[in-house]
């Protein structure tokens, strides 16, 4: 018999669980797009993107999803032919070099051991080799989403610095943005890219590049950018079609503007201390059940971890076996493995991941991890004790 | 800081949690109240609404609450100076009573110790008593919402049938149905009533009096019934505004027939499965707490319980506290406690309820349990240990 | 071919065109009913509600469609045996009678000649008979929905003051609130039911009784009124479910907020205003029609007419097939003739009506006016030319 | 005072009037997006989707807008320094140029006089010139949105056929898809693009390339394209994810899901019989309007003139005023004229548009008119007499 049916958590890292507040403000006629509540709307947007990415700079909204603004930010600082170096700790910053590749940019991927965060002194000694500074930009996954590695922009910024590189800095934040720590200008990011449905909490289909003034001088110098992704007209804006070159996108507008002001009410730093806690509350659960059990955290150290998405091991076919029973006995759909391969399990299939980010609270959180017990008691798959118990503890400390 | 942000759980005992398919099917256009769709679904919804109630019987569809339904059962059955006896081990046990007294109906209330499970031999002996039959109906709560104590119809009606009284079995199924399991025709229940907003999983303000061949047959001793509260036009209808006296509901049966295609598509069978295995989980937890802790559940005997709310005491202020930290820290809102007195907590400040009816899932609940023991850690509320381990347990087992 | 897929216009006079803004309002999660936002928020509404109606005094808000208040109005102001008037215009009128007979109520019927507005003589003669006031309450509608007769609340105000009987005065504005300008205390009324779903344009499911002091005291000789339709604590609310007797119809509550803000914000006077711009430019079409055609206005004098719906005459079959053309082929659905029966006609299978109640403006009502033309060329209907644009130069002159 | 509270109606060309029924489908919980319905519902739709276009080819979806897909087939058929034909008779086609010139491409503008028809002649001649056929593609708007005026692709077809030009016949069909009949295989036209958001009335965000064979090889040739707008992935998916290089656009694929059952509910012969009469009425007006007023349609010969959108001339200031009126006293809005420029009106300040694309239906058109034939009135802006009746008199003859 199945315990599902009732509100089911879609506890996977993006799309996040939609809050009822955006899904209403979208759900209504379409508007003037010439005149009127959208533009002033538009306006307001962008504003408070900048504050939630902690820029005075400029942001270009563009239609499209997270690799679509990869290919956006690239456009805009590179040209075929030029040099971009990709340090990379998961898939998606294998993804962002394989975008890079198929504009026929010179790509350097410099990959580092499974599971283990950016080694930065690699970096270093790369760029401090670059006399010439061929590297025109780095680029890096503040969180990637396939291993859950954080990797902190200002490590990179000092690394820059130290070496005096002038490289820019670009940052994909598509998982982290709303979730884990980030103010760009703080960090000395001079690019960064992120999209609507994770942290944001709008459905996908909109992705933004953020811009300081050193990526917008370096956009200068390039002769000739795809009237699409080029961003000069979206950020300086004439009229009011050239925010998104062409027809807006007039529902998800009213969306973002929702969810922003849910972010924007609740605040920033209790956004993050409310990603931060719960992550810890999951944290403390599988270390407990590791005690006794296979599951295990991709990510040693508590510093590398992102807040937004977890990746955890607990070997072949257990881990099928238990997101199956989580969908179809307990109303939870954990997020598959992605991309992982290491020594002991090369087709990654032991990997999954908790989703954890944007609209989630302490019940979401500790329901699911209470339904992940469950279901390992129903399959018979060995785990220590306690868990659920240092979850609660966690959050008691926290809240 | 808070934890709340996210999907908030209202864990009180009704209304229950509305669900995304009910909502959508009532956000649409007014349809034509004279022909076409709305009549075909509304002959639909008679036939469902018999199902779920277990009868071949008939059923009276009214625009009005539980308590509106309380009346409309009333004055088909019995008029001013005719006796009802009500037994009573509640709140809503003794608000049916008073809404008699209010229709100058003679009524004679039966109460039981607070706490305390419905004495059928007390009943029995009234019965027996009752030579003359003066008393026209019996009229118990199936699950009462306060005390969360079930009284199982069939008890009464052996009762009935032992003692050879002719008295109608009138049974108040507003929180029970769909929950509990309750099975009109077999059962013996002459007349039912029930209401939209909490098995049913619709927004409140439709209720429902189901009526067997007995009760039909009483109805046409009256002389005089109001209109709006006359069944007969309702469960006969010639033209369609009878079905209503007037108006239909338009979007709450929109609604209705979304819910009944889900508890249709589950299965009764499955979805009182759910609500049992659900109850359990709580049941151990509080269990484990009170090894340990004040925390006590309202009914001694397992078979006594609801499946459909849970009452407990917690003590004053303790109760109130956890009541406070859940909603504003954790996202999870429980029921307070209502019309409960006994001798150690006379103002009944100690209690609350755990609401966990209709749309609901081994996730919410687990993480509703999760959080109580997180806000009992936080608050410094003793407790004892294994409870989150022993739900999910239960989960395992019966999932 | 068909024309009519597109937003179809529900022109029936009720339920009427739901805002998108209402069902929005509609759609979200259940509250709390025990405290929070649904206890402020239905404050604010018996608070505007009591603006819209034009009076200081107080509203009893029920879970129950216009029937449902027919019945509630009466068992506070009258009891079994007492007497009422019910002067009546059309079927409403009758319907109220009905159901006061069914509470067993000594009615006085006083019917008027089909389609011929009320005589306020007739009413006159009848209460300066009645010398030991043995009537309590002369019951009207404002509207009746089924001839579109309008009658002035004032005239019969002022027949009650001439004649110096105390019988209450008690108006059905179930079709007009929010319509035809109505004025509670400036027009001497004392009690006055109304309903959600036309002109405060929410699903149907809420009924309204607003009461002066006159009603209020009357209330106070009756002894024993059901605790369902008892408007006292409804009134003098202490716990908040004594506002609804039990659950509060949560989901509408949330609509009629969203209503009662479009009106508020619009003003009442430019509500009236809009009403009644529309219903002329519907006039002078049909009154065009009707030089050269069939299709004859219900009503012949303008003053006696509703600015919310307009009844007309076209004969049988042309008004069926007319109807059936609009919905199949244009998307528009006209109300069917209702309770309608003259010495021409007299199974009323000619009549048809227009409703232009509540969401609705120019371009809706102009689209109707220009769809009817459309199906009587097409049907064949005879009818005079130049009505379409006598309606746009109404609809000129009067925005 | 103004008449325009009711629904108002968006008669801009674009985004069109949202179905409730498309709006319900996107208010719903994110879903899964690596397995489960969104996988199949995707397969229906690019099933469903060829069967709107009239081809049994390719399609690939892409989260852009339509400039986003004129950048899409561009790169996929066409390199830096490859040269393109873009004949035009309206600012899309220069839109359409002006995107390929900022890829690089060399680009031939063929402009025609303002309000006239493609003539076809002169492409064949320039076609027949390049006999070393470096034109790679002939690249046309179907309708052009500004203009309306219509551009048929068979007529292309005859011109490339007969100089035996191999050059590709890419259309861009973002307006006219849904409402003017278009049949991508049987009209011989390789490549196609086109939008959500018009004749699919769904909210923008969404673009679609159709391929055929031809265009498929011509992609062959290209050694790089960009991986966001690769179309060969997208159509050849072996992981859902490739559908859109990266996350789905969840939301509007349910909406568009809800669009084409829609669609072929009605039958798309239905379709374009509706959007054929609706256009015809509205016609019919304007030239009446036009005996005895300045009001003219741009396009002379009905062969030439979309039934999706329709522009007109009325002078300045006119036209401005009239729209400005309909929006607020009528609920109305008209679209701004776009791109025109004329010797009479340089400034294009005296065009506007008809927008009748999609979800709109004989009710809503007629109102239009009426409320336009009223604003005229009202402005004192001469017009000639009987338009409305013209056009109920073509509603009558079509329906």
């Amino acid at each position: 018999m199945s315990l599902a049916n009732g509100r089911h958590y879609l506890a996977i890292p993006g799309p996040s669980v939609m809050p009822d507040q955006v899904l209403q403000a979208m759900h209504r006629a379409a508007p003037n797009i010439y005149s009127g509540d959208l533009v002033t709307m538009t306006e307001s947007i962008v504003r408070d993107l900048k504050v939630v990415a902690g820029t005075e700079h400029d942001v270009a909204i563009y239609i499209a999803n997270g690799h679509g603004v990869w290919e956006a930010a690239l456009r805009n600082i590179v040209k075929a032919g030029d040099r971009v170096l990709v340090p990379t700790v998961g898939m998606f910053g294998r993804g962002w070099a394989t975008m890079a590749t198929s504009l026929g940019i010179d790509v350097e991927l410099m990959e580092f051991a499974p599971l283990e965060p950016m080694d930065m002194s690699r970096v270093a000694t790369r760029l401090a080799e670059d006399k010439n500074h061929e590297i025109k930009a780095v680029l890096i996954t503040h969180v990637d989403t396939s291993s859950s590695i954080k990797t902190e922009p200002r490590d990179l910024r000092k690394v820059l610095d130290d070496t005096g590189h002038p490289a820019l800095l670009g940052v994909d934040c598509i998982a982290s943005l709303g979730c884990d720590r980030f103010e760009m200008d703080a960090m000395g990011v001079d690019l960064m890219i992120s999209a609507n449905q994770k942290g944001l909490m709008v459905p996908p289909g909109v992705g933004f590049v953020f811009i300081n003034d050193r990526a917008a001088a370096v956009r200068e110098t390039l002769s000739q950018v795809s009237a699409y992704w080029d961003w000069k007209p979206r950020v300086k804006t004439e009229v009011y079609y050239q925010y998104f070159n062409g027809t807006a996108p007039t529902h998800h507008l009213y969306g973002l503007r929702a969810a922003l002001d849910m972010i924007l009410k609740e605040g920033l730093e209790a956004v993050w201390h409310r990603h931060a806690a719960l992550a810890k509350a999951i944290w403390a659960a599988v270390d407990a059940w590791g005690h006794g059990g296979a599951m295990r955290l991709n990510v040693a150290d508590p510093s590398d971890r992102s807040n937004a998405v977890t990746a955890a091991h607990l070997g072949s076919p257990a881990a099928v076996r238990l997101r199956h029973w989580l969908e179809r006995k307990a109303g939870v759909t954990l997020g598959i493995g992605l991309g992982m391969s290491t020594d002991e399990d090369p087709n990654g299939d032991g990997f999954f991941r908790f989703g954890h980010m944007g609209h989630v609270n302490a019940h979401m959180v500790l329901g699911m991890l209470a339904s992940v017990e469950a279901g390992m008691i129903a399959l018979d798959i060995p785990h220590g004790s306690g868990a659920l118990s240092a979850a609660a503890r966690v959050i008691a400390a926290e809240a």
